[in-house]
Formats: C-alpha cells, sequence, structure tokens
C-alpha cells in the first residue's frame, strides 16, 4: 500500500479525487489536509469533511492548513466552483469534526514519523501548506517519496491569467519552494487535464452506477461543465485533480517527460507561469517529469470502476 | 498588388520566404530592411541581397537597419543557421549594392510617402527596425494597413527559452512597442510554424522543380532540417517565417482568434515570452489575430507552385 | 511594563540590543526566537542563549524558529559577523537548553495568549519567524500592538546590494508580509542606524563599565569596527539593531516620518528594496513609521547607563 | 573650447541650464536637441528656440527629436512646470526655425563628423534621443568624450516614484542603454541637485542683474520654488539641470565616486530606480561618477557670474 497524505482545496474536482483517492485499496491515506483555494478555508476543510462522509471514510485525519497564500493576497475561484466550492452535489453538513493540529503541522508531524522515501504527497490545489511545512520544517523533505501535484500549464497557456494556471497563480512563491525542494515531483497541469474532458457519455455512465456517491459526482461534474463547456467549447470540463491519483494507481495511463519547471514569482504580466524547459533549452537541471499526454478513456474507465465500490446506501456517523 | 515592406534576418526560413514573396504576382514589394537577429546585420542584409539576385529581383531596394536590439545584448542562432544564416545553399556573393540610407529610415520614408493604411508590414526577425521607426517618427503609425509577422508562442512554449521564441526574445522591448501600437496585427508563431514540418516528400516536391531557386530552398531547408530533427523529433524543421506571406497570399489557409498578446519585458525567467489571452481572461482588449492553426498541405502547395515560377537559369547582374 | 517579544539572528549588534533589551526595567519580555540570518539558525539560537546567561535572564525563554528564507535561498553575513556571528566576545557554551517549540510556534502562541493590541514584536533580523507566523495564523495579527523593527534602506542606499539592507534581501517576502500586515510599525533602517555610529570614545564609556557584559560589548563592537570603518569609512561601525530598543525606551531620540513603505519581491536587480514614499509621491497609504533621524549622543548615554546596570560577575546557571 | 552636444526638455531647470551654457566662453556648443519630458515635444522645442533668442544664440542649431519614449507610454510634468514647461517667464514665440533633421540624426550626423573623444553629451532629460542615437548607429560611440547627464537619485529616493528619479523614469530603458554604452559617464542625480537650492537670497542676486535673461531667470525659478518649496520643505527648489554645464565650466564645485549605476527596467515598483553601488557591494565594474555633494554657493556664483554677461536689452531676429 502506497502511503499517501492528500492536500487540496475542494472544488468539483477536488472533490471527485478524493473519492477516487478513497476508493482505492492500493492506497494508505494518511490524512487530508484543507487549504485556501477555489473557495476559502473554511469552505475546503468543511468540504473534505462532506466528502469523508460520503466515502465512508471517518477513519481519515482531516486538518485545515493556511487560510492565505505565503505572499500575494488571497484569491479564489467561485465563478467556476459556485460559492460553497462543491455545488451541484447534495450538501449534507458533516458529523465528523475537523482535525485540532493545523494543517502545517500536520504535515510535518506525519511525515517525521514515516520512514524516509515512504510518503507521496499528493497536492491538488494552492501549494501554501507543503511549501509552509518545508520553510517551517526542512528536515521532512527525505521523508517525501514524490510529490504528485495537480498544476501548471505549457501548452494551454493558462486559465486564471493568459500565462498562468489557477493553483500556481494564486500562491506561485509555495510553487517556487516546491519546485525547488529537490524531491521527485510529477506535474499534471492544463496541458494533461484538458485531454480528460468529462463528455455526455461519461457522465452518464457514472450516474449510472446509482449510489449517492456517483450521484454527487454527477451532479457536481454537471454543474463544472456548465462554465467550462462555455469557456472553452470543448464540450464537457477538464477533470484536472483526480489526474494525480490516477496517476498513482495507472502511471501507464499518462506519458510525462524530465524536464526543469521554474515558477515566475516575480513579473506582474506572467505571474504564476510555469516555464516549462520542454526542448531543454535552459541548461536548468530537470526537476520534475511533466505529464503532457493522458489516455483520456483508460482515465475514465478507471475512475467510474472506482466510484462503482460506493454503496448503495449514505453511511451515517455520530461524532 | 498589396503594397508590403518587409523586415528579415535570414536566416533559411527568411531567405524561403523572401523567394514566395519575390515570386508572387499579388505583392508589390516597396522595399526590404535587414535587422541583425539569426545572424549579424553584415550577414542577413548580405543574405538578402543574395536572394534578390537569386530571384531576378534587383527592382526591390535592400537597406541594412539596426546592428543592435532596443535594450538587451545581442543575440544570435548560428547553432541552428549556421554561420552564414543561410548554409546549405550555394553562396554567390551579391553583385548589386546595399541601399545608402538607414532601413529604419527607409521605413519611415517609404511609410510617409504612401496613402494612409495602404502598406502591410512583414516583419520575420526581431522587430528592432520597425519599433525604432514607430518610437522616432509615429505619425507613420496611420500608413501601416496591417502588420504580418512570425513571432510569439503559446502552445508551444519557446524554442530559445523555456517561454519565449527567438524573435521576440532577442528584442522583446521592440515586440512591445509593436504589440502596443494600436494598428492591426496578425501573429504567427510556434503554435502555427511547428504545424508547417518540411517533411522528405514535401522537400522532394521543391527539389524536383530543378531551378537554381528550388535548389537553394532544398539545399537551405535540409541544412535546417538536421537541427530542428533532432531537437523536436517533428520529422522535419517548422518553416516559419514564409507563413507570413502564405497568409497574405491565401488567408483561407489559416485560423486565427483575436485576442490580446502582451510581451513580457520585466522577468528574466520568462523575457519576451507572448502572454497570448487566448481564452479572454485577462480583461485586456484585443490586439493581435492569432494564428493558431495552419493547412499544412495547402502552405506546401502554395509554396511549391511559387517557386515553380523561378526559371532554370540564374540571372546574373552587372552592378 | 511594555510587553515585547524579540525575533534575532546574533549578531553582535543583536547581541548588544538584547543586553540593552535584558538590562531594561520597563519592558517585560516574552521571549525571544532566532532566525537564520547574519549566521546559520544553529548558531543564533545559541547566540541568544549565550547573552541570556550573560545577562542573567535565565527566566526569559528562547526558541529557535526557521532556518530557512520564505522563498529565496538562504544566505548569510559571515564576513561582516564573524563565523560565529558574536566574534569578539568571550565564548561560554550556555547551560540553559533551548525551548522545545518551534519559534513560529512560539509567537503564535504567546501572542494567543494576550489581549489585544498588548504585545510589541521587535524583529532585527530577517523576517522569516514573524511572517510565517502571520500567513500559519493571521488570527494573531489583532493581538500585535506595534511592530518595531530594524531593516530597510532609504538614503543610504544598501549594504549587502546597491539598493537592499540585508535584513531585508535575506527574506524580502517575508518583509512584503510584514510592511503589508496592517498593524503599526516603526522601521529603524540605514538612514538611522548609520547615525549611530561606535567611536573611540563611545567604546572606551562602554570598556570603564569594568563587567562581563561591557567586556562583551567592547569586544564585539571592536570586531564589528573593523569590516564597517573599511567599508564606510565612518570611524565607526552604525549599531543598528540596538536602535528599536532604544526607541521603546526613549522615542524623543529619534525622529520619523508617517509613509508607506513597499518591498521589492519581483526583480533581480532591486531585490529586498524598500520603497520609502518618504515625499508621498506614490498616492499609496502609509504603513509605517519611517525613523530617519537620531540624537546619537542620547542614544549611546541610553546604551551605556543601561549596561552599567549589569554586575561585576558573571552569573552562572544550572540546567 | 570643449565641444557639447546638449539635449534637454525645458523646463525652467533646463532653460536656466541653457542660459549658463550659452553664456560661457569655453564651450562650443555644436547644437541643442529636444526631447519629449518635462512637457511634450512641441512645447520642448519650441521653449529651446525661445531660450536661444533670449541668449542671442541663433548661431546654435536646434532640431526635434523623439515625442515619445523608447518602451514606456510618454509622461509630463506640468504639475511642476505649468503648462508651458517655463511658466514664470515673458514668453516670446521664436522668430527662427527649427532644424528640419530630426534630433536622433542631427546628434549622429554631428557626431561622426567629429574626431575620436572629442564630444561631450549633456543630456538634462530622459535620455531617449541619446539611445536611440546609440541603438540606431552604435558607431558614434567612439566619437564620446564623456556624458555628463542630470538624472537619477541615491539618497533621495525619487521625486516621481518613491525610488525614482523623473528624467530616468520617463524613459528607463533608455537610461539603460545609456549607462551601458561603455563611454565615460557624470551622472548628477537627486544627491546632488537637492544641495543646489534656489533661495531668496540667490534668486534676488540674480534678479539684481537688471536684464531681460536675469528676469527670466528670475521669474522660472519664483514659479518652480512654488511647488518645490511645499513638497521638500527646503526653503526653495533643487536647481537639477544647470549642474551639468556648471560640472563642465568648474568640476572642482563637485565631489563624485567612481561606482556602479544600473537602471530598474524590470519591476513596476521600482522602474527607473538607479541602483548606485556606493559602497561597493554587488561586483558590478564601475561605469558612471556619481556626484554627491556640490559647493552650493561657488555654484550660484558661477552661475550669477554667467547670467551676469547678458546684454541689458533684448535682442531681435529675422528669420
Amino acid at each position: 500500500m502506497k502511503k499517501i497524505l492528500i492536500d487540496c482545496d475542494p472544488g468539483q474536482d477536488d472533490a471527485v479525487m478524493l473519492l477516487l483517492a478513497m476508493a482505492s485499496r492500493d492506497l494508505e491515506i494518511l490524512g487530508v489536509t484543507a487549504v485556501a483555494g477555489n473557495v476559502p478555508l473554511d469552505l475546503t476543510q468543511r468540504n473534505i469533511r462532506i466528502i469523508r462522509e460520503l466515502a465512508g471514510r471517518t477513519d481519515i485525519p482531516v486538518h485545515a492548513g493556511c487560510r492565505r497564500p505565503m505572499v500575494r493576497p488571497p484569491m479564489t475561484a467561485e465563478s467556476v466552483h459556485g460559492p460553497t466550492g462543491i455545488d451541484g452535489m447534495d450538501i449534507h453538513d458533516p458529523a465528523m469534526p475537523l482535525g485540532a493540529a493545523h494543517g502545517v503541522d500536520f504535515i510535518i508531524d506525519t511525515l517525521r514519523a514515516q520512514a524516509d522515501a515512504s510518503v507521496t504527497l499528493v497536492p491538488t490545489g494552492p501549494l501554501t501548506n507543503i511549501a509552509m511545512a518545508i520553510v517551517k520544517d526542512p528536515s521532512i523533505l527525505p521523508k517525501i517519496e514524490r510529490i504528485v501535484m495537480m498544476g501548471g500549464a505549457m501548452r494551454e497557456g493558462g486559465n486564471f491569467s493568459p500565462s498562468a494556471e489557477f493553483n500556481i497563480l494564486v500562491d506561485p512563491h509555495a510553487a517556487h519552494v516546491v519546485f525547488d525542494c529537490g524531491r521527485p515531483i510529477t506535474a499534471i497541469g492544463l496541458d494533461a487535464s484538458h485531454q480528460v474532458v468529462t463528455t455526455r457519455p461519461r457522465l452518464e455512465a457514472i450516474e449510472a452506477l446509482g449510489t449517492p456517491a456517483s450521484a454527487a459526482v454527477h451532479g457536481m461534474l454537471g454543474f463544472f461543465n456548465r462554465h467550462d463547456s462555455l469557456k472553452y467549447g470543448f464540450g464537457g470540463a477538464p477533470l484536472h485533480d483526480p489526474c494525480t491519483i490516477a496517476w498513482l494507481l495507472a502511471p501507464d495511463l499518462f506519458a510525462s517527460k524530465h524536464v526543469n519547471v521554474a515558477v515566475e514569482t516575480g513579473s506582474p504580466l506572467t505571474m504564476g507561469h510555469t516555464a516549462v524547459d520542454f526542448w531543454h533549452v535552459s541548461g536548468r537541471d530537470p526537476n520534475c517529469d511533466w505529464v503532457h499526454s493522458v489516455d483520456a478513456d483508460g482515465f475514465y474507465t478507471l475512475l467510474t470502476d472506482h466510484l462503482a465500490r460506493y454503496p448503495l446506501r449514505r453511511p451515517t456517523f455520530q461524532p
């Protein structure tokens, strides 16, 4: 079982990522930390707990991390995700409470308790919590086996500025710290995620599962689709964050290139741009496996198969 | 006849661009100015004169412009183009001399002598000469019908830095002046030019023409291919610069989107990056038709058909 | 008694600052946190404990904070301070241990336990710990009465780059977070500290006190002088950090102007520059009392008077 | 006789600079070029011609150069200088016309006609014309003996942004080209010019000369004083531009240090800042004599003595 620590900001696609991860029998989820991103922290931590209960996985600890980026002012994306971040699903207030420790400390303490190179970090929001943990206690670095992240863009320009993807744009300084940390990184950005579009047949296959989890996914992605279909004209929204878990479960679905990625932290025009040295012209050492293509049908099959594991009735919990 | 002013830095692909333009019966070439770029100015102006004589078009004036960028130190690309800039063709020293006026003044004086909105500028190198003309005499702006340029990149990252294309990287400040000038712009960058690859069959079709001009094109593109095939693994080199003339002759071969393009002039990491607001997320007004796709077969047919107009024997000149 | 929290990176001038603060009867020192700066963290935390024992103030908790800046790579100043950071004094290994909690958490927990607007922060090194505490838990902000810091420069250019002072240059991103935090700030930069030079008569007055503390100060400042006298030709070194405590004890010795200070975090050339809007030309709201002049004689009298309170024999401690 | 070429943007202080230069018997003024700066180009070239006639020096050619900066949008300073640029003097429309050649070409052609290292350039406005001449024709560089410029600031922060002086801020890219050109440079910035304040006694000494020229200077500086006295509280305005000519006529009035000066062209916050490496901490080679102090009384004596050479009656001209 691969040990993973998830850091996210649900967001419909984060929610689907969590449902995919929590359905897997190959991943030991050491915990999930919330970060401000798609919506503010008070919502992202709540949304994680909502999904945890929907998945029946209250064994997994949830902690709230940072409510603002390291340097820049906060920035959210309610225009895409709706005011709750998970608009489209039926929202039940979670019964089980948030963990007491700060998310940054939970990351540090969890990593310190594990063997070297034994934990995979899976950040799918702004990288604030991960970078804060590294800056606060650099001794955690050897514990990290790999960082498998959603963020960045090369071929697709940007989605929140002409040259930057949202997760990196929100906290480019944190992204710089992470790309510069010296541990193996798999980065899945818009180049890959724009290939896994939630078309109507794919959505219908999920809906057909007929479970509370599949209904939630169907509802959320229906909501998500409305915004992005309009923007991109793709016939569906890119399903960004679940790519990270899919890469862990079925790496053969993805192709990547070992390159240097550097993050723009200085210029207002290109702030948050990921300079992906795809043609090796910079002379900088590679620090990242940059995912550039995805088997989209394989990805949706994997996702649907995992969602099919959820029971027909919603689990209930007593705090 | 459309009146055009060409500004270039041959470069094998500039040379092919010139041969394409000079073979056309639909373009009135008011002159060609040389700029430092692929190779230094003394070579680019000589190379233009070599091609002019190969094409038998000594009626067209040639003038040398700037030998350095506006702000940054000079930068050349002999690694791609060879020490002459047009390696691969049989080089004859030109018989006819260079025009006396400075290229920047030739641009200004030529434009001032024409009617408003009557001249198309076709820059296929760094934009130094065009920007210097605009800064020296902004009253030329109304004379410009459109600027049809080769430069920039969105989907393809960059070719000389991870995020910048060569022409813009060499003189990003000039590119800023041009994109900011208020006249209509068609920008053909790597997104488009990487679609028009000189495959072996296409090269053979050109060689089969059996003329001095086709031999020169075949030789130059064979040289060019060796570098870029290795770098990109495309099975041939992208034929950047001739796209500009092809767009003028057969715009239906190209598809573009009306967007804002802003040039990074501040940050060392992303210097020369063209921030193409392809999804209209910046709120900035469109200033450019950004070409994103090309009918590659149509392009090569157009090119070969035009090259077929050149005679079987090399013309000679007396200065 | 004014409650203060000191964050520093001794450094000879930090050491003198600590001796001045610890001799005062008007300041309640809630704790001292160490940050990497003049020398690495392992030395700065040790140096604080050495000074704490020299001052006989083992009642004051000492905690180690961050060993690297938020975004930039670490940078130290052994060229000025010597390999230990407090070269020039007689170094005894401290008997009493470091506090267990991380400095950032100590700052957060200490502030949260106090009333609103009741604690003055006194940072005299890079602002990493303070900024990390603010980012990790912004709810501490209302607890801060004021931040009285040493850092920045306007009139004096910079001391580690042409336009930046060391403390800000080491962690400009942290400085940005602090200047942007919304609490009252008194900033004492090189403009002020270059006015309080350790001339020979001033050094002799301190030496004449004849105590272990005065001997340490005399030894350290003698060392410090050698480097800076050479560099500036001032006839002595500027005594930067003690100005903060002096401002708290005798604000009338200082004159300041209420202005906006913004920190450069983008450009390599001016990285860490404090843009002090001294003539109110930027339109930005003031966020800082910028100290521009000091009564140097008054300052040295205050310092010497406080050092005179230390006993003739070195105190001893049992851990 | 020292040969000089003046480039300026009058501006009251440029006007006084011209009157000082035109009264000297030690300077051969090869010409004066106008640049956009304090007011637009149409006014600066007219103002130069007004002063030329007031001085009775219609032997000196006047040419208009660039009406916009190299890269940035135009920016003027009517708030300081009034709508005409020379508010305060009695304005007579000039009788003698402007030279036909563009100012940039006049600079190039004049330099090319002279011996190596024989001409001193005296720019007292934005450096657009000088930089454009260098970029257009770098072969002029060896002709330049020295560039004696007004621009930049270290100790005094900035006057149009917290960290930038007006001349550099208007065209920082041109300033970069000039500071990077390899020829000897004397830079007189706010550090120096803020020491030569037009106090009431100094103004009265000029007025007492009782000539049309002294009346013009008295009137203009009275106007100028009103703005700057309010802003700086200095008891008079700094008389920036005439320092350049004074340095040529009486260098002993000035003290300077040989240092590196680099210009910020990337960051919006510090755009146009001159990073003066006064303490030699950057490792960059010196490229400039940075003037840091002035004998203000000596300066005003020199100025008044030269103004005293103008006749009691205004000269008249026929075009």
